[in-house]
């Protein structure tokens, strides 16, 4: 196998807060070296430390053997100027990944010219073969789920699922983190994007995921989260994955200040404290889960700022709250031991 | 055109007031004949007057056209056994229709001899080409929106529905009846089976599925539900539907007596106040619904029984309740017009 040197398409959106999610969870999280991030626009610029190139040529001094499409577009279909980048990716050979709904393997052209070429596309949504509705094994195993759910898409519900685990990994917790969308899948290597299955096995596929994690070795579980219970276009698939997880703790993810979903506007978000209730209302009668934690993603203030964010999320709600990307995880993990 | 006179192929579930509800469905409310029901186990005798049949030789003499799979497996797999059945109908020169997730026109050996006897196999659950996230669409018509919910699978949504649209017709409103999944589909002829599209794009059908009752006349639309929120499995369905279709009120369907989900031991159903809460607050805040009405299916209660459990869940809910199919669905079109 050739070694995994990453080469992320962020073609026009490697700025963007929402779009660029994948590509920002790859560089952090990722186990494999980031060589370079193609994205015309910035070209020259640096993004944490890795050189931002304006074509596939450009990239190749970097030694690239596997290209990432580090954009995650509304609906996921690939934006039409996509393709020639695409192409050129694969004539220079380089295997292709692909987190979008619209498959690389789907797609004739693409296919041959990776024959021709002799490399792999693999696309990080397409579900596997097989999928149903639960069996009823997420209720039967004995490990602890923590599922991670919020306020709005693109906030932080993969992030703080994987800081979490990497904490109670390094207090010798046999935890594992349980991917539920391409970016984490990217990262982890293995999971099921949810959001890409037909939608009757929604809660069958992160049954399915549960159990892997099971025996992957995981007592503790912290599963990624999936777009919110008031998102309008969105929601489905939020309350498939609550309910197929079936949690036993909830930890709440929220950016402080939001008051609208993104990109839906006239689509308010409610109360922390009606978002809680709400959730703790949804969960399954068999296994009621409450909220162990707020998890706050207070990017956009200043330290004094957050530190005020997380005391106001505390006194809403009653409930330990932290930023764990800037802070750690370690107190928004005391209170999900707490909790469970 | 030839005349459609249909087969249902029923064979083992007939009986099954589970597994039956497409071919009763279709029997009660579809506008083409149906000629006979295939299901070897009760041949001889009659269903609503149609006589049920051992095999597809034994049906030709009903002159049918099209054979209808009139049952809906849980997960919508096809029966091994069946492949023998829907071969022999096909070579017997009828079309077949099938609302399974496993689709008839994906299967090379069906299709090649489908085409080889010249008949035409359709997938009910088929989902149309380019479904996406909803546009916004759900919110800007002027139709009012009447979904139906309920506490579990296959207790009458579909059928509430129609029973509400044919009364709203008789008093000569512009009333249209929208089909979400395969039964509704087979009655109405157009529809989306929205638990067999990408889990992404749930929300998004259930908007094209209401912009498309708009365009065929509907000022007041009745949405057919699907699954409950407080179902293991398919839940995410129910919420994307939920969200997608963006329904200004709700009648709220359940069995009395009923205290479990159907075929998922261990999952009660809560409280009908509960239950009308939870759909309630679930609403997106944008469009806050309230349920106005109860619909029960009191189908396994003799009459006095019937009247009992309307009142008592009149007495709980402090909401209008009826059985529409035993007694009518003025009583609860009243409460629906009042509660617009």
């Amino acid at each position: 196998m050739k070694p995994r040197r990453i080469l992320i398409l962020g073609e026009g959106f490697s700025h963007d807060a929402h779009y660029g999610k994948t590509m920002r969870g790859i560089v952090r999280y990722g186990p494999d070296p980031v060589v370079a991030i193609l994205d015309s626009a910035r070209a020259g610029e640096l993004y944490e430390g890795i050189p931002i190139v304006a074509s596939v040529n450009d990239a190749l001094c970097f030694d690239p053997t596997v290209a990432i499409v580090g954009v995650a577009t509304q609906g996921g279909r690939f934006p039409p100027a996509w393709r020639e980048l695409l192409r050129s990716c694969i004539a220079k050979g380089l295997d292709v990944e692909s987190g979008l709904h619209e498959f690389l393997t789907d797609d004739a052209e693409l296919s041959e010219l990776a024959a021709r070429h002799g490399v792999e596309l693999r696309d990080l949504r397409k579900p596997p073969e097989g999928l149903s509705v639960p069996t009823g094994a997420n209720f039967e195993h004995d490990a602890k789920v923590v599922l991670t759910v919020g306020s709005d898409c693109a906030i932080g519900k993969k992030t703080v699922a994987i800081e979490l685990d990497l904490e109670a990994r390094r207090r010798g917790l046999e935890s594992v983190f349980v991917p539920t969308g391409q970016t984490g899948i990217a990262i982890a290597g293995w999971g099921i994007a949810v959001d890409a299955v037909v939608a009757d096995f929604l809660a069958g596929a992160a049954e399915r995921l549960v159990v892997e994690g099971v025996e992957r070795g995981g007592k503790l579980l912290f599963v990624e989260g999936q777009g919110s219970l008031v998102h309008p276009l969105y929601s489905g698939v939020t309350l498939g994955l609550v309910h197929g997880s079936a949690p036993h703790l909830y930890v709440f993810c929220h950016v402080p200040g939001t008051t609208e979903i993104d990109g839906s506007p006239g689509h308010p978000i409610p109360s922390l404290t009606a978002l809680v209730e709400l959730h703790e209302r949804i969960s399954l009668p068999r296994r009621p889960a409450a909220v162990g934690a707020i998890a706050l993603n207070t990017s956009r203030l200043d330290e004094p700022g957050a530190h005020e964010a997380i005391a106001a999320a505390e006194e809403e709600t009653g409930l330990p709250a932290d930023d764990p990307v800037r802070f750690g995880g370690a107190k928004l993990l005391d209170a999900v031991l707490a909790g469970l």
